[in-house]
C-alpha cells in the first residue's frame, strides 16, 4: 500500500523529469540526455511499484500517512539526484543528493561553486524541485488522482506545515487543488513581472520557483543585481510566507475574515522591525538610505520565509544584523505557508502558554484557556506545539553534535544545523551566502541532507518511519 | 511585607561578610576593613528595613515569595558587590556587581584576569558567595528565622531549582534545616580531604565552597594543577549535582528507594558517556590515557553540573569535545542539588512527553499517562516543565540579541549567554576557561548579571516581579 503511492510518486517524477529534458532539449543541451533516460527509469520504477503492490482501497491511517511520505520524500530526492551524476556536472553522488533534498526541501543550500557553468537543463531542475517541493509533491498528487480514499488527508497533515491543518473545502482533495492553483498563479505572477521589468525570460522563471517553494538556490554567480528585481522578489518572498488559506478567504470574498489574521500581522510585525534595525545597523556600510532598506528589507524577509536568496553578504555585517537574522531564522514564516522554520503561529501560541504559566503560577487555583486567531486553542494543541518545540530543539543538539565529528568551526556547525533544519540554506563563517556547503565530508552531508528532510517534513514522519511500531504502539 | 523578609536578608548579609573580615584580619589585610565597612551598613539597611516596615504575620502567597526572591538577590548582590571596590581590588562597581551576581548565581563567569594579586579577604568572600548561594539565601534564613508563617514553602519553591519541590518533612523549616546540615557536612568533608591531600587549608576551602555551590570560581593563577585534587574535586563536583533529597532517604535508611531514581542514573549514565566521548577524542593532546581519561571526567562534570572550574584549557580541544560540553551546557545538574541548567529530571520529562506525543500522532484515540520516578506525572507537571523550555529558550534568544549589540563576535555572545543562564561561567573563544569576561563593555555585563539571576533563580521570579500585576492578574 504504501509502496504503491510512494510508486505513483515515482510515476509523477517521471513526468516532472520530462520538463528540465525539454529544456535541454531547447537550448540543445547533452545534459537533457540525462534528465530524459532518469524520466524514464523514474517511470519503469513506478509502473512497477504500482504494478507489483496491492492497491486495493485500504484506508490510511496515520501511520501510513507517515510511512508514504518519509518513503516518498527520500525516494524522490535519490531519483531526482541521478540526472545531476549522469550529466556529469556534479560528479559525487552524495553531492548531486544534498543538492536535491535541499531543493525538494526548499532549503537552497548548495554544494556547486561555480553556478554559471552549469547547464540550462541542470540549473532549471534545481530551481524546479523548489518550486515541487514548496507546495508538497503528496499534495500534487492528492490532487491529480483521483482514486485514493477520501482518509488521505492523514497524508496532507503529515506533508503539510503547521499545527493545524484544516480543509478549506469538506474533501481533501478539493482543498489540495485550491491550494496549488492559488500557488502557481502566483508563481505566474511573479514571472511576468520579473520578466517585464528586464530580467531575461529563464531567469525569471527559475528566481520565480525558488521564491515560490521559498528555495533560495542561486542561479548565476552574479547573484541578484538589478534593484527591481529585488524588490519584486523580496515582495513575493513574503507573500510566499503567508498561510496560502488567507489568500483563499480572499478569493472567496472573505476580506475581512482574511485581515483579522493575527498570525498574518506579527508575521509582517517581525518583519517591519527587522528590517528597521538591520537598516540602521548597516547603514554605515552602504552609500544611500535606500540601498540598506533595500538589502535590510530583501534579507530579513529572505531568512525569515526561509528562502534563503541574498543580495550583499550578510556575513560581513555587523554583529548585531547577523545576531538578528540568526534568531530569525528559529522562527520561519506563517503556518501553511512554503516556509519553513519553527512558523509563526508555533511561536505565538508558545509565548501564549508561557504567559498562562505565569498566571498559573500567581494564581495557582485559576484557570484559564489561551485563545488564538479568536478561538480557544485546545490543551492538546498547545501540548503538541511545545512537544514540537522540544523535539525541534532535541533533533537541533542531534545534529550539531554529528556534525561536530567533521572538521568545520562552531560557527560553522551551529549555522549549518540551524539553516538545515529550518530549510533556510546559506550559514555563517565558511558557509555563509558567498560561499558553498562542498566544505563540509560525505557523512555530514548525508546527516545534512536528512535533516533537511526532518525539517521540511517536521520531524514526525521520518521518525515515526523509522522507529518500530511495537516499541510505540505498545499500549494501545 | 516583602520589604521587611528583604531587611532579614540584609541583616544575615552583614553577618555573613564578617566572616571575610575575619580572614582580613588574620592575614592582617586593608581590604578587611572594607568588609568591616559593608557589614555594618548591611546591617543597618536591615535593621532600618525591618524596623519600618510592617511584619504582622501576612500570609505569603506566590507572588509575595516571588518578590521576594527576585528583591533579595538583587539587594544581596548589590551589596555584597560593595568591598571589592571599597577595597580598590575591583575598581569598577559594573565589574564588582557582575562579579558578584556571578558568586551568588554559582555561575563562576569572572572579569578578573589576575587572581594572585587579589587579597585573602576578597578570594575568600568570591567563594563564599557561591557556598550560600548554591542552597539559597532565602531557604537559609527560613531556616534560622522561626517567625515566618509555614506558608513560606512559596519562597522555597521560587528559590529552589527543578520542576516539583516537595518537602522532605511536614515542615518547609525543618525542610530547609536538613538541607543545610547535609550541604555543610558533604562541604566539611571534601575541605578534610582536600587539606589531607595536600592542599594548603585556605585553598581546600575556596575550593570545596566553590564546588558545593556548583560555582566555580578560580583561586589562583595557576589553576588546580594537583592530580589528587583534580580527582576529589571531579568527585565532589558530581556529588553536588544530585539531588539532595536522595541524601536524605539514604541518612533515613531509605537506600533503596534513593538508589531507585531514575534521574541519578541518566545523570550518571550521561557522565559515564561523555567522559567516554571525550577521553578518546582528546587522548592525541595528552600524553597518558590516565591523564586524558582525567581531564575529560574533570571537564564533563564542571560543565554538566554547572561549576564552571577547568583543570585543561577545552577551548583548545577538538570540535567535538567542545561541541559535547556545549549541549551538556543545557542539560545541568539533578533537581534539587545546587547544579544550573535545565536540570536532568526536566530533559528526561521532555523526551517522555516527546515520546508521548509519537503515540498519540499514531493512535489519536488513546490515553497514555507519563511515568516519572515510579509515579504518573500529572499534565500540569508536563506543560510546566515545556513551558519552562520555552521560556528558557526564548530568554537564551533575548539575552543572545541584546549581547549582539556589544563587540564581541557570535561564539562569544552564543557561549556567553548560555554559560551564564545555565550558570556555568566559561565560554568559548576569547571567553574560554583561560580568559575572563572583562572584554565584555558594562551594559553587556549588566545584561549578563541579569541572566545569570534569571538562570539561578529559574526564569519565573524575576520576570514576575517586573510584570504588573494587573497585566497577569486580570482573570483572577
Amino acid at each position: 500500500m504504501v509502496l504503491a503511492i510512494t510508486g505513483y510518486i515515482a510515476l509523477a517524477e517521471g513526468a516532472l523529469l520530462l520538463l528540465p529534458a525539454l529544456v535541454g532539449l531547447i537550448y540543445l543541451e547533452l545534459s537533457g540526455l540525462a534528465f530524459l533516460g532518469t524520466a524514464v527509469f523514474s517511470g519503469l520504477v513506478g509502473f512497477l511499484l504500482i504494478k507489483f503492490c496491492k492497491t486495493e482501497n485500504h484506508t490510511i491511517y496515520a501511520r501510513e500517512g507517515f510511512a508514504i511520505v518519509a518513503c516518498g520524500w527520500v525516494l524522490m530526492s535519490a531519483i531526482g539526484a541521478l540526472p545531476l551524476c549522469f550529466s556529469g556536472e556534479v560528479p559525487s553522488y552524495f553531492d548531486a543528493f544534498f543538492e536535491i533534498v535541499s531543493g525538494f526541501t526548499t532549503t537552497g543550500a548548495s554544494v556547486i561553486a561555480d553556478l554559471d557553468a552549469l547547464s540550462h537543463a541542470v540549473l532549471f531542475w534545481r530551481s524546479f524541485t523548489h518550486f515541487i517541493g514548496g507546495m508538497g509533491v503528496l499534495i500534487f498528487i492528492m490532487a491529480i488522482i483521483p482514486n485514493i480514499s477520501d482518509r488521505s488527508i492523514h497524508i496532507m497533515r503529515a506533508e503539510m506545515p503547521g499545527p493545524v491543518v484544516g480543509k478549506l473545502v469538506p474533501r481533501a482533495r478539493q482543498t489540495a487543488m485550491i491550494l496549488y492553483v492559488i500557488y502557481l498563479c502566483m508563481t505566474v505572477l511573479e514571472i511576468v513581472i520579473l520578466w517585464a521589468g528586464g530580467t531575461p525570460f529563464f531567469d525569471s522563471m527559475l528566481l520565480s520557483f525558488g521564491s515560490a517553494g521559498t528555495g533560495g538556490f542561486g542561479i548565476n554567480n552574479a547573484g541578484i543585481t538589478q534593484p527591481f528585481a529585488q524588490w519584486v522578489i523580496a515582495v513575493f518572498m513574503m507573500l510566499f510566507g503567508v498561510n496560502f488559506n488567507l489568500y483563499y478567504l480572499m478569493l472567496a470574498k472573505k476580506v475581512k475574515a482574511a485581515l483579522k489574521s493575527v498570525e498574518m500581522w506579527v508575521y509582517f510585525g517581525i518583519i517591519a522591525t527587522a528590517t528597521c534595525i538591520i537598516a540602521c545597523n548597516i547603514f554605515p556600510q552602504y552609500t544611500a538610505v535606500s540601498e540598506s532598506v533595500r538589502h535590510s528589507f530583501f534579507q530579513t524577509v529572505s531568512i525569515l520565509t526561509t528562502t534563503g536568496y541574498s543580495t550583499a553578504d550578510f556575513d560581513k555585517w555587523p554583529m548585531l544584523s547577523k545576531g538578528l537574522l540568526f534568531v530569525l531564522m528559529f522562527i520561519g514564516g506563517c503556518a501553511g505557508s512554503t516556509a519553513g522554520g519553527l512558523k509563526v503561529s508555533r511561536v505565538i501560541l508558545g509565548f501564549k502558554s508561557i504567559f498562562r504559566e505565569f498566571k498559573r503560577l500567581l494564581h495557582p487555583r485559576s484557570v484559564s484557556t489561551v485563545r488564538f486567531e479568536g478561538k480557544p486553542a485546545d490543551e492538546q494543541t498547545l501540548s503538541g506545539v511545545s512537544n514540537y518545540f522540544m523535539l525541534y530543539m532535541a533533533s537541533v543538539g542531534l545534529v550539531f553534535l554529528a556534525l561536530c565529528f567533521d572538521k568545520m568551526g562552531f560557527v560553522e556547525n551551529i549555522s549549518a544545523t540551524v539553516s538545515c533544519i529550518n530549510n533556510i540554506g546559506p550559514g555563517f563563517g565558511s558557509i555563509g551566502p558567498a560561499s558553498t556547503y562542498a566544505a563540509f565530508s560525505d557523512v555530514s552531508k548525508v546527516i545534512l541532507s536528512f535533516a533537511m528532510l526532518a525539517g521540511r517534513l517536521e520531524f514526525y514522519p521520518l521518525i515515526l518511519a523509522l522507529v518500530p511500531s511495537n516499541l510505540i504502539g505498545r499500549n494501545r
